[in-house]
């Protein structure tokens, strides 16, 4: 079944927005084995969304489309299906009672222009919106389902599910296009690749075939796996046999085989140790605690952080001694050591980390360029430092120093030597 | 002139993937005086490219196309241009020389595969590829120049430059669709629509006519300014005023007029000021040292932060009475009052801030719900506490509370009262 995903207006098209309606509608669609084959954004104009629905209308077994369905004369998405399908606008008065209503309830006159919403191309089934004013509407014209649904996320999430659930699902049976994506860091993407295209390439010709994409993003590696099966049940059989030979080929690498973030990961991984943990920060500035405590129930095993962005602040929130600082300089191994123990003694957790480095612009040296950063992680009694050299802007060399210590913790909890790393005992 | 912009590529058609090519494409044609009216993300087939690129020669001026200029199968643009514009594809040897080169340079044998990169549809003009094996390519037929340019941002971008300068900006002249983008925190979105809809009603009758988009954001409303002019002169003139206007109407609560983020704009302020900062977090748990940090240079005012998760910690590293949150509890005004004072007197900061709240999902109660963040900004002799009741998830929550305390450490540098704000002398 192919699919083809409409976002109206040209507030769009500037550049500043992206369309993010398109990505929950093609997760959904292809849950119910709709494969996308078009997305596009058009402007405010019925001529050129009409001309493009026309278009798709040729191959497409859905076009689902979001916007457009205020009561401006900007929105134009229900002119434009009548338009096309050549059949006339009818107000639904039932519609424009719920509008009225609508507005009462909130102690206003329902303003003229809202009768537009109640304006439905003759044929068409309403959808309801609980959230808004604008209804949805449900259009069929031979093999091809037109939904049109608001633009506003709040409003369009439940109608979705809605039209997925009562109308789109049972249309396409239990056939799926089907995803895992297994998250990885602490590897270059050339090596990975390498390592897994012998294992992959064969996929291609099982009897539930297997496609896989690699995606290298700041600090992190993407493999996602898609299999077009008749079922869920199908899909899971020959995906899980996928995923373990890629556990197997990659080991401890891969750190997330279900969506979670590394810092979800290491935060379940601390919980189910019952360990506590202490962050010591200069160069991501507060990055790493934020991440840490972006997770829900972080409190839990978050104890303090604290953002040494003066010398002296190392040592009075960490302990790092002066002459320490003076004689390796602020960025180096034993003062990234020296804040983790410090943090994890005064904060009486089991984990203390330690970040220093060269964020940039500005202060580097031939001997530490920007992006040079130093990590400790200090587990009880077990001390892995390491120095990396991070590419990018100051922002893309915090988030992967971020990105590193996490990662080590999570090797460090997990009594794992990650590739390349440095351990020693205390 | 009309534009469409088009991205080839079956990957970008996942729930994982934006097109972000289109945002900087956007920017650059719009500064030349192109409108883009269609934006579409279209998979690895020649029949279906081919049919939008047909429909898109009836009305574009201009069709930018990324993506699809590989190697491989799967990389359709090139045949794709040359069924629809129904001409061959020919060899062109000097491509494929210069490929080759390429591979030898790295000591490498051109794989026979990679002379699909040298084919050309005739009569069109190869543009250079600094950075890749994939040349891009340009071809006019009738009213409409169709662009051909590499997908990976690195290749396309100076390509893109290059194209805007030497060919599309002398077709354009020098008019051109100007923008200015307005931002806005502490307003509600309808508030300020309400101000502002009487003001820029009239823009759109000037012999300039600006158009005016309102964005509500996370924490931020923003106003886009559009102005359709004969020259970049005759639109910051009109532009210059619009915004003027709009101060005028807005005040202070218009933190930026050219682009700069908030911790941007505080980061200016401080410097301007000779102000340092520290700061004590609690439920944003290092978001506001972090995003203070991510301004190049906020060494030079950041001297240290604190993430407070325990209570213990807020009375060790922001010297909060123990007493004091038994008596008012951890989220109060006197406690966030208390770590920006003690922050700031341990730091010997101007600037203090203390944010305590809850971020949820979790620790929410009737009298105090998720949601609820006091903030406390302390400079000099002067204290600004304030408590907000946000709304959404974990991570809007930190965002939002981040967003008012730089926004409260802007005001109070500027020792402006903000809207709603209270101030006492301490």
């Amino acid at each position: 079944m192919k699919a083809c995903i409409l976002a109206i207006g040209s507030e769009m098209l500037t550049p500043f927005r992206v369309d993010t309606n398109s990505l929950l509608i093609t997760e959904r669609l292809n849950a119910i084995g709709y494969d996308v084959r078009l997305k596009a954004v058009v402007a405010d104009e019925v001529d050129e969304l009409a001309e493009i629905i026309r278009a798709a209308m040729a191959w497409a077994d859905l076009i689902m489309v979001t916007g457009g369905l205020g009561p401006t004369e900007d929105d134009i998405t229900r002119d434009a299906v009548a338009r096309t399908l050549d059949t006339p606008l009818d107000v639904d008065e039932a519609i424009a009672d719920r509008i009225r209503d609508r507005f009462a309830r909130r102690g206003m006159t329902m303003p003229e222009i809202n009768r537009r919403q109640a304006m439905v191309p003759r044929g068409a089934d309403v959808l309801e919106n609980p959230n808004g004013t604008a209804p949805g509407l449900w259009i069929e014209r031979g093999r091809t389902a037109i939904v049109l649904l608001p633009g506003p996320p709040r409003e369009m999430r439940p109608m979705l599910e809605g039209v997925i659930r009562d109308r789109l699902a049972p249309r396409s049976g239990t056939a799926g296009l089907f995803r895992r994506v297994l998250k990885i860091t602490g590897r270059a993407e050339s090596d990975v690749d390498a390592q897994v295209q012998p294992v992959y390439a064969k996929w291609t010709a099982q009897p539930v075939p297997i496609s896989t994409t690699i995606l290298a993003v700041l600090g992190q590696i993407e493999l996602h796996l898609s299999a077009q099966a008749p079922s869920l049940q199908a899909a899971d059989t020959v995906l899980d046999v996928a995923v373990l030979e890629l556990q197997t080929v990659l080991g401890p690498s891969i750190y997330s085989t279900d969506g979670r973030s590394l810092e979800a990961v290491v935060g379940d991984l601390l919980r189910e140790h019952k360990l506590t943990i202490a962050v010591a920060e200069s160069c991501t500035g507060g990055l790493l605690a934020s991440r840490l405590t972006d997770v829900p129930g972080s409190s839990d095993y978050m104890e303090r952080g604290v953002v040494c962005y003066s010398n002296r602040s190392k040592t009075e929130l960490a302990g790092v001694p002066e002459a320490l600082i003076a004689e390796q300089g602020a960025v180096s191994e034993p003062v990234a050591r020296a804040m983790a123990e410090g943090i994890r003694t005064r904060a009486g957790t089991n984990v203390g980390i330690g970040i220093t480095g060269i964020a940039g612009p500005g202060g580097g040296s031939p001997e530490k360029p920007v992006g040079t950063v130093a990590v400790a992680v200090i587990l009880d009694d077990e001390a892995r430092v390491r120095t990396f050299q991070f590419f990018g802007g100051r922002d893309m060399v915090k988030f992967q120093a971020a990105q590193a210590a996490l990662n080590m913790t999570r090797l460090a909890v997990t009594r794992v030597q990650g590739p390349r790393e440095w351990a020693e005992r205390k």
